[in-house]
């Protein structure tokens, strides 16, 4: 028996990319010379299944979890600021909120698993699973029905959308870059140092605690992560599994994934065991400034559109990275040809 | 007496940017986490001496002209294509025409010296300088009357441009990636061999003649470069010439200018070394797949926004600047400080 987040994502279409890339070497313009846009657009036709792929809806869900690793000291914040900001979004305060505006984007905001219970807040949908996770250097994380649970809630809010193209998740959590550092460990197998970074703008000293943290909480859980839903319920929090939730739904459904900064990333490597199928469907936004999350990059074989050395999350680079994809969707379909412009071609 | 294209632009305020600075560390995010985005919103806060920076209403130019030097086998294409492609900009066939829809930007195309004489076309201004300049391997590409007068196109669009706060310019001309390269060495004085890039899209053959080309030009002009005015006369061309006048007017006005890749580079550090002045009005997109481009920026101490691996030219880097550029000043506007959004402030 094959549970929901194992179907199959739609595949690319191999007929289909080389049309489009037969149609980027028409366009009037050296060929190749859009740089990463035509790729963006060529991969995009290829899982659209169309030469005229578009991005003209997208959904902006932001997750938000507490986490229980925070009692070992490894953020610059308290753990209040998890809920703070759940507020903030819901007021239109965040960076995230911001630029949903901006992009014109609709914008969710899921309360996953804050510790402390919010009051009813318009564009917050209460969906918690628990009051924040367990210490994962002490215990697992979660159980496994939280963590099905979890993925739910991000499915959930997919299948609940309406007749969007695109979807970028976007998480808030404090302690969540300790959680993701975690899960990059268990995916890349390099070291706890080689994937800690400074989150939200931690001292020398917490950093070198935040990599003992990680070491600690793998040796505890690596020898047990026989597959990836083990992997999110021993080391995960509640908003990654339902950011990893959320993105195998939108590939299931042929919906374009953009993924932000590096706990996005880790969510979606985590998202990839589970069900390698999504992978064609998702797109890299950003590396940001912490240095782990060009490793899992790397990993993945990934290569981000935007280097702007941004360490926010929330959804914030893949926001950026939309109009630029938007655009790269707009020169295929829009340009001329040269045969319709009656450009002259190169000789090279 | 001091010609126009000499009288100061305003100068960026200090305390405007001191100001933002306070502004950004009071926002509700972590000191820095919006990297790139982040400075520019605090230089724009500097020279447009507000707290709410904006470039809400742009100009896209793009000038056209030909250049004399392509007889010397240095492009991919026939210099039929810099007139053909001014009808694919004026009938919405090109990049940039497609970007500047998706933009909501103002557009214009300006002839301001193809080779040959178009018909009336709707969207462009036809005021050509010349018909092409000449080959810079046996002479001065132009007069200095052309060299002003070409200036002055530029210069005369912004004057003529109505409320704009942000200004992109944009390049055709089949063989100004030479004329660029030429520039830039003129500038930094490293090898032409470092400055010269494949362009359309060259052989290595042509490569290694658009590398001996450059170093003919170069042998025959340098030793009369007294001034940056003398450098545009003798190895610019009339459309980066324009650019050059566009981007000094526009700083003169306090409009901001977003620069795209190799040619405007070449002809905003043109334009920066006859009036220094204009400098903090500059704000560079992106680095193209052109080697030397790289090389330019980290000559001007500029740090593009984007990488792309693009090498089109046309404006179109810029306009993909935009948004994000854009969405840095709605960030700096529109967010709430951590004493509006009651959320508490990290310990680091």
């Amino acid at each position: 028996m094959s549970h929901w987040y194992e179907e199959s994502a739609p595949e690319a279409d191999e007929e289909f990319r080389a049309s489009a890339q037969a149609r980027q070497a028409s366009l009037t313009k050296p060929l190749g010379a859009l740089g990463r846009l035509e790729d963006v657009a060529i991969q995009l036709s290829a899982v659209q299944r169309t030469l005229e792929p578009h991005l003209d809806k997208a959904l902006i869900a932001v997750f938000a979890g507490d986490h229980g690793v925070t009692t070992e000291g490894v953020s610059a914040y308290p753990q209040s600021v998890t809920s703070e900001m759940v507020r903030n979004f819901a007021s239109g305060g965040a960076a995230i909120s911001v630029l949903a505006k901006a992009m014109d984007a609709e914008f969710k905001v899921i309360n996953v698993g804050t510790v402390y219970a919010l009051e009813d807040l318009p564009n917050v949908i209460d969906m918690r699973v628990g009051a924040g996770t367990q210490n994962m250097c002490v215990t697992e994380a979660m159980t496994m029905e939280q963590c099905e649970e979890a993925m739910i809630v991000g499915r959930d809010i997919i299948d609940q959308a309406g007749d969007i193209d695109v979807f970028i998740g976007g998480e808030m959590g404090i302690g969540n870059s300790t959680s993701a550092a975690a899960l990059a460990v268990a995916h890349t197998r390099l070291s706890a140092m080689a994937m800690v970074g400074r989150g939200t703008g931690i001292t020398d000293q917490m950093l070198a605690k935040k990599s003992a943290v990680v070491t600690r909480a793998m040796s505890r859980h690596l020898p047990h992560m026989k597959n990836g839903m083990e992997v999110l319920r021993r080391i995960g929090g509640y908003e990654i599994n339902a950011l990893a939730g959320a993105y195998i739904r939108a590939a299931q459904k042929g919906i374009a994934v953009v993924v932000d900064g590096y706990i996005c990333t880790a969510a979606a490597m985590s998202a990839v065991r589970i069900n390698p199928s999504i992978r064609p469907w998702l797109f890299f936004s950003h590396c940001s400034a912490e240095p782990g999350h060009s490793r899992l990059l790397n990993k993945m074989e990934a290569e981000p559109l935007l280097q702007l050395d941004m360490r926010l999350g929330e959804g914030s680079g893949a926001a950026l990275a939309l109009p630029i994809m938007q655009a790269a969707c707009r020169l295929q379909k829009e340009m001329a040809s040269f045969e319709q412009a009656g450009v002259s071609r190169g000789n090279s």
